[in-house]
């Protein structure tokens, strides 16, 4: 017996019918046993000013830091704005991720997936891991989660309709669990196959 | 006799007292002839969220995009948060590059520089010239403009006091402006030596 | 009337039926007027071995060395190999780069294109733009191509056989003739409208 | 009691007196009990081919993959070239990486450290984070190493000589241990308190 992991979703987009967003509401739907996902919405968070660390952090930015505190695991789901992460999304590294020393994400299991574009967020991603190697997020490799031609994949509010994806969605967090629990000491279960890079 | 070229300087922090807005301070003393430097504050641009557009773009992003569009090149002093730009300056790209065809950055020169840790915003800048490949502007190469150890370089109000450090900004203004002149199909004046890259 | 401008083009992959060296073949058959185009092959140059500078450079470092010299812009066509450029091309890169004061890649203008994968090299790409700052080459911005599943694309002697793709090719080879001119300060020509990136 | 450690350090660097080499060397000084350290030279490494193998692979391949197989993780040490890993060592992961999914490659532990330039590799370092992702190497975060200045490090033969460097070698071999032994699920041991950055 394993004992659960419960995960922390949080969205690049702000956008009401974000196909991110979406993802995020996929894989609540297809959650292994013993696996939990709760979400965290970016829209109250100020922008980052490090004037602002005197007087004490915003009360949103507070919660956002209990929530990733109370974590096992992350889960990304990022656009990709200008072959990056958007900047809402960054900002909110850089209000959590400080003081370093204490910040939550340090040595935090994360997973991270994107959707848009023809090739489905893979710039975005490349950045978002080399900018969380700062705090020493663990980071999982595989199975890596382009989801390119989104709008042919997701309906008018953003919901995720493509069956394919949704397995993929399964399967990022399937190994997101397993990978928590292995970095953690428990006794690693039956490794999934899958495939290594789900483009799709 | 050579056109003016009219800079439009940013910086991506909002602290007040922020190396990278005195690395824009210095610049304006430093000006060669012909060359004008005005800087744009971003501490009023909301977050970006694409629903946003629909019912148009808020006063402050219409500013800065006629800033910019009045500007024969840029200056950007980034800082270095988690090893990329910060999110104050991702969101205020993510908002000016909208819509693609349309913005004001395509085709415009610019030129970057950043202070703080121990490598001067390296990694930070390499992030920044591959976010800004996506709206097409014409980086200026060298020289590249790092300055490190920045605290023992600047005065508690942010104002650049070395002077090896000031000499680098004015190389770096300087061959912006001869950039932004080749660019226009200007006679090159004489090149300036330069280091290629000034690591202070 | 404009000057000509010679083109050197460089593939990436060794490979007899190599689709980037396809690209470049099908490259010279696009060629618009007062462009020229020939070939380097990397197949005969060593490993980098920073001690053999003393004894003096390999002969066939000299000759592309010399070949970069005489041109006006390059062209290279890059396989993407672990999310990178095949070390076959960074060691060519490695050899020409130095001495850095001396290189004949200093300020040379140069566009990029490359074949394979799901997302068509986009991020050997990348690298290879970071990679190139070091030199100050000249990179042209856009078009950006991409050549995603060329396996429906080329013939079994890596010929390109796509109709899409080769007017892709023709337009980029186009804009780094244009580009090249503007760069020696030619007036510029009507530009060409073009997609900014040609994912095919 | 723990099982022993076997790594297999791989220096990115030809060169005689190689610092890199040093770094590797120094390293086998340093080692904690139930560490081995044992060093592959890539001198006899061909040029990838992709024809080549049709007809098998080369000795020196061969070899390599065999020591990769055998060693519990990897150690790198690599020189910073164009702001890149070298094409030597770029070329040899080409080789080993193939093919995908019988790689020793997938799934080995694995850090990374690096001597020379203002700023010790830095940006070779990223690169072969974004490289080695592609055959799911799981990658020590911290401490990372970036020996700047190494000339006033090592001595004419390419030995360490300053005392703080080696102590941040024997940091990351000590780290890259615990990090092998949390993987394979042993219990982990106290671990050592240790800068996230060792910029020397």
């Amino acid at each position: 017996m394993t004992a659960s992991v419960h995960i922390l979703g949080i969205s690049g987009s702000l956008r009401r019918a974000s196909h991110n967003s979406g993802l995020l509401r996929a894989a609540s739907k297809v959650l292994p046993e013993g696996v939990t996902l709760e979400t965290f919405d970016l829209s109250a968070l100020p922008m980052f000013n490090a004037d602002d660390l005197a007087t004490g952090e915003p009360d949103s930015v507070r919660k956002l830091k209990s929530r990733i505190g109370s974590a096992d695991a992350l889960l990304v789901a990022t656009p990709e704005y200008n072959y990056s992460i958007p900047g809402v999304l960054k900002n909110a590294i850089d209000w959590v991720s400080r003081p370093p020393k204490q910040s939550p994400l340090n040595g935090k299991p994360l997973a991270m997936m994107g959707a848009g574009g023809m090739m489905g967020t893979v710039r975005a991603q490349q950045h978002l891991r080399q900018i969380l190697l700062h705090n020493d997020l663990l980071l999982l490799n595989k199975p890596e989660l382009y989801v390119a031609r989104s709008w042919e994949k997701f309906d008018m509010e953003g919901n995720l309709t493509d069956e394919a994806t949704l397995q993929a969605v399964r399967t990022l967090v399937t190994s997101l669990a397993a990978w928590t629990r292995r970095l953690r000491g428990e006794r690693s279960e039956a490794q999934l196959p899958h495939p290594a890079v789900a483009s799709n």
